[in-house]
């Protein structure tokens, strides 16, 4: 009995366990199902063209579905109309764009890759019953190897990868298919003509319900990234860095300034955007050879903006504190470089927004150019005699410096913008007409600050600025 | 004839033109098909595992076509070995990582999506022949729908994205299909049976001819990320930076520092590779849970340091230099936490890259500390008082702040690769033993900087090291 006891505690302790466990499983349960439900609606909220899309390939699917249903449909085209199930399926994209892309890929390189089995075939069948097969199996060895490898080249990665894969796909099936089958000019011609009868279905449902326009999408992604670096910029606790440092006040509300960290790895997104929308005909406000390149320009000067930002963010966040009586007199420069960097970002993404140029946003840099001049002037100045503890000194001078450097980027970003605009011929707007509102799209609510104004035109005679406030701005969530 | 004039001259500048460009047309095609040999050269040469895996590739398509050139394995399979061929094309990605996951998200996929359009089938079939096309259209829409809005989940998207489609694709194929053959569970066994064939033929051919493990690439790009950082710190360039501005001299060989900037942009290759990573077995050195979560977080750690040397880059590369005076000050701390944190952090890459514990790692980072302290006391003394000057001490000021955030940047990242030693049990390395040499990769032969002597155990008597120079370190670019 004695040996006994341990092992029936713990057979017990085992049985309670197992209990425990199918006691709380309801409990968790729930949770999980409450969790996934709430990780659903903030999925569906967050983007509604997630939903519309999911719909849209339904719609498709059940549409090209109809091939199998009706009888004069499928005896025309028989089990080959499974080609056009599996091209709506592997075809259909989150945007137009991509959409087009694939589609066009996927046709051309069936056609080609087609067009080249059947002459493989032909040429194999000269060598007579034995040598087919070794011929096949070397032409679908040496097409597989060179086409896999040319997939590396970047350029091609980029753009024809999928049409690549088709390729590798569609002459093996044919050049191999064609061994067996003597009609194979007519199974050529029907994959070939369900391909089309599939791709073009997801091409016309992607652009008439409710299309996603990669372009469009990358045009607001730069804007909004160049919105995020300006809520940091002039965000109250950047502006009161200096202010507080006086109080000694602890800065609590800096989970705000962390939007613009995803601009930082922000550069795969634009320029799948990028790639997708060359593939997009002229939409909106985009005509066909709409300078998409000079976007991604926008964006590495955006981003080169963000890491600045980001040291910039390590030191107002960390302990060493800058003394007060250094803070107040640089605060002025500080906090007009800071604002005005801030204010010329602003400008230029609700110009891109609005494809107006940005001219406002110029007035706004210089002065934020002057505010670093006459920093650098008093710096030189004797006003600093007096403090010989440099250590002090550092968390100023260094937060300043790079506030000089942030004012570099925004310039830098203006003259790209404003090459874009020259590009694409954005409309220049008169400063003599009445402010116009901005474009409204779904703002998220629960963010004040990207609900800041947005003034379009700028009124410059007497130096001040005439703001009006519009709607909020589009905060579009874009995962590709 | 005057008024024919101009229009025969347009005629002949055009016939002019067409004929000089037919006449260039050979040199311009030669120059075209040099430039793309070369490039191909380059593209093979920078990793010769391309060209492995193009061939790996053609080898597997040949041997999967043997089901369509034997009569005997023709007869078991029929039309069905098609699927082999397109499985195998599909699936067989550049690592081993990502074709198991690919096949393991196909197979899984047909299977439960098989197993549902069977029953949607039969349900379907209660319904008569008028309910039936209704009801299986029905299906097909809600599960297309339903898994794509699925699909916009970051992490299902990021292991199952692939698998959700191939469901889509299956389920609708077998419950539209079913509705004409009615041998609909021969078609399922068949499909899975050659799915399963091409995909294990995949598998096979990855693991065995010459395996590219996703794993053992994230491993090496951290380790290179860290080299690449340490290359810039060490560059005699910033460590002259201090001795340069006494001389006057300008810096021309910038050009060496650029290596860091891929560096910024490496997250998204970083979580793919780790999300290939955990679909692999054990392989080398890495067990099966080995923990690749640990590596994103390094290389977070790698990219926050990144951004403060890019921004640490711009002030050396700026138009406004330092003073001599001032900078002979802080020129020894300076390089001490320079050459510290680059020497440190190149310890760190080494004891990743043999797996050892970095246990040397940690008496450089004290170093590169206390000369950051050292600074700190220094700039507090009194010595900077004649210099009332403080725009000329702004740049080395703002150079030494830089740093001393670089050496905190370094302290995370060791504290980071501490954590994977323990985590991964890398082997703890007896400081008594005489020095390893490193493991030997591909070295890029024209870059001397990756050469740079990879120390793997420090001996530490007298304070001094005791370096033995290794093979070049593997650099290897990775592409995926």
């Amino acid at each position: 009995m004695e040996i006994d006891s341990p092992a029936s505690h713990e057979k017990a302790s085992l049985f309670s366990r197992v209990w425990w466990w199918f006691e709380a499983l309801p409990k968790r349960l729930t949770a999980k199902v409450i969790e996934t439900a709430s990780n659903t609606k903030r999925l569906a909220q967050d983007d509604t063209r997630r939903v519309t899309h999911s719909i849209k390939v339904g719609l498709a699917l059940s549409l090209v579905s109809l091939f199998y249903y009706y009888q004069p449909l499928y005896d025309n085209f028989g089990v080959s109309a499974m080609w056009a199930v599996m091209t709506v399926v592997v075809v259909f994209e989150f945007s137009v764009g991509a959409t087009l892309g694939k589609g066009l890929n996927r046709a051309l390189a069936t056609l080609l890759a087609g067009a080249l089995g059947l002459g493989a075939h032909h040429l194999a069948n000269l060598f007579g019953h034995k040598g087919e097969p070794i011929l096949l199996g070397l032409f679908v060895f040496i097409q597989a190897a060179t086409s896999t490898f040319v997939r590396f080249f970047p350029k091609i990665k980029a753009r024809y990868d999928y049409g690549l894969l088709i390729f590798i796909l569609t002459f093996s099936l044919i050049s191999v298919s064609g061994f067996r089958d003597a009609e194979i000019l007519e199974l050529a011609h029907k994959r070939l003509s369900t391909i089309l009868i599939g791709g073009s279905s997801c091409v016309i449902i992607s652009i008439l319900v409710r299309p996603v326009w990669a372009g469009e999408d990358l045009h607001n992604v730069i804007a909004l990234n160049m919105e995020k670096l300006a809520n940091f910029l002039e965000h109250p606790s950047v502006i009161e860095y200096f202010n507080k440092s006086e109080n000694g006040d602890s800065n609590d509300d800096k989970s705000f300034l962390q939007g613009y960290k995803s601009v930082l790895n922000s550069k795969s997104n634009e320029e799948s955007l990028a790639n997708f929308a060359r593939w997009e005909p002229c939409h909106g406000q985009f005509h066909f050879r709409h300078p998409w390149k000079q976007y991604l320009t926008i964006g590495n000067r955006t981003r080169e903006c963000a890491y600045r930002i980001d040291a910039l963010s390590g030191h107002l966040n960390s302990d060493i504190q800058a003394k007060p009586e250094i803070c107040s007199k640089i605060q002025e420069a500080c906090t007009t470089m800071s604002l005005e960097s801030g204010k010329c970002l602003r400008e230029l993404a609700c110009g891109v927004r609005a494809m107006t140029h940005p001219s406002s946003a110029k007035p706004q840099i210089s002065k934020a150019k002057i505010a670093a001049k006459k920093l650098k002037l008093f710096l030189k100045s004797s006003l600093w005699e007096q403090d010989a503890d440099l250590l002090a000194v550092i968390p100023s001078v260094t937060v300043a410096s790079l506030l000089i450097d942030i004012v570099n980027c925004t310039e830098k970003i203006t003259d790209s913008v404003l090459e874009l605009a020259s590009l694409a011929h954005f409309e220049s707007v008169d400063p003599t007409v009445s402010p116009e509102k901005s474009q409204v799209g779904q703002g998220e609510s629960d963010k004040p600050l990207t609900e800041i104004a947005c003034p379009q035109v700028v009124i410059i005679l007497d130096g001040s600025e005439n703001e009006n406030p519009p709607g909020p701005l589009t905060n579009r969530h874009i995962e590709m």
